[in-house]
């Protein structure tokens, strides 16, 4: 039996647009029987944030570094035309009216076609990130976890 | 007969450096006889956009974003230094004191050597942007048009 | 003798988190035994300056840019929470914290790890950036250097 192709994806980013961009591509390459994993590293975490309050203990830069991320999906910036928050809601409006998928939902999609979301244990550390605040069912690794997938990957991004 | 190595880059980028960057690799990598494919994908798209005002029917949304958005390759900001407009224009007096190719120059070339330039459908329908704003000779698809492509690609990279 | 992996990372990106990434990534590949080349073009040349004021022979463009730009790892801004320049110190405070390499370092190992650092020829003429500016023991060269490497790279990524 041949081997699944492999799609990894690096998602260092935390614009809701070029997160936007790596799940659809995951999702597509998924549709397209890759095996695929999405490496949230540094600002990328956000994404798998929950988008609740919780109050796990902090020092005080862990604190402040909390405060000032995007608590999930729904609630990151983008990368162009920011326009003091308009931007956003203006993807949004679009995306609704063309019944295209906001981001939560290619999350939701991503976790039923079985794509692997890893987050980055190094930055979890460095931002003070505690696995409570990020979604269930994902795995944790550092950078050793990503050569070993990404040596093999037909296809490799970094977003 | 052996098959021809593919680079396949996605440009999500609409600044005018990053563009520039994906130009110069794609024309590199053609020049070395790769089969290069540029998907031009959200903000990207904007390097396919004609300078010209243009009047399609569209929505009040629609016509916000085409107003919004840079008008082709030769009014797209950069992405460092933008200095309300200097870095572009300082950018372009070193390139021309250098006889480095302008991106509208770059993109000539990238068609003169078959590259295939693809505009990503689903930004051309949530932007509201219209065939006949974009510039001609050039392709559209989707996610799966890119996988297709760079499931088997040398390079694949996401500018 | 089976020949090494290689891996080949363009960094373009002239942010202090973003290189940080290119580096962990690069003396990560490096440890799993792949042949690894950073090429620096554009920002990325940043981060291979010497921070020392030398004051080779230049235009006036020339010298704009080189005092428009940071001088050397060090130096270089977030991608994200800038905050007028706070955000790169609260970044190394916890890195310091946590025992975690600043650039400088990661860029250190990456030389001692016999990572190829290559400084693109074409920015270095358009920006006006000498040799003399830059890092020892690193090479030089220019889109042809990175089709030849990114070929056959079973890692490329463009950061």
């Amino acid at each position: 039996m041949a081997e699944k192709k492999k799609t990894n994806i690096i998602l260092f980013s935390g614009d809701y647009d070029k997160t936007m961009a790596a799940y659809i591509i995951a999702n597509g390459a998924a549709a397209y029987d890759h095996d695929v994993t999405i490496f949230h590293t540094f600002w990328g975490l956000n994404a798998l944030r929950k988008n609740e309050k919780l109050q796990p203990k902090k020092s005080f830069m862990e604190k402040m570094f909390g405060k000032m991320m995007p608590r999930g999906a729904d609630n990151m910036p983008l990368s162009k035309m920011q326009f003091l928050g308009m931007g956003p809601k203006m993807i949004k409006g679009v995306m609704k009216k063309h019944n295209a998928m906001p981001l939560p939902d290619l999350i939701d999609m991503a976790k039923e076609q079985d794509i692997t979301l890893l987050a980055c244990t190094m930055t979890m550390d460095l931002l003070g990130l505690k696995k409570e605040e990020l979604l269930d069912d994902i795995e944790y690794g550092g950078v050793a976890a990503y050569i070993a997938e990404g040596e093999d990957g037909a296809i490799n991004l970094f977003i």
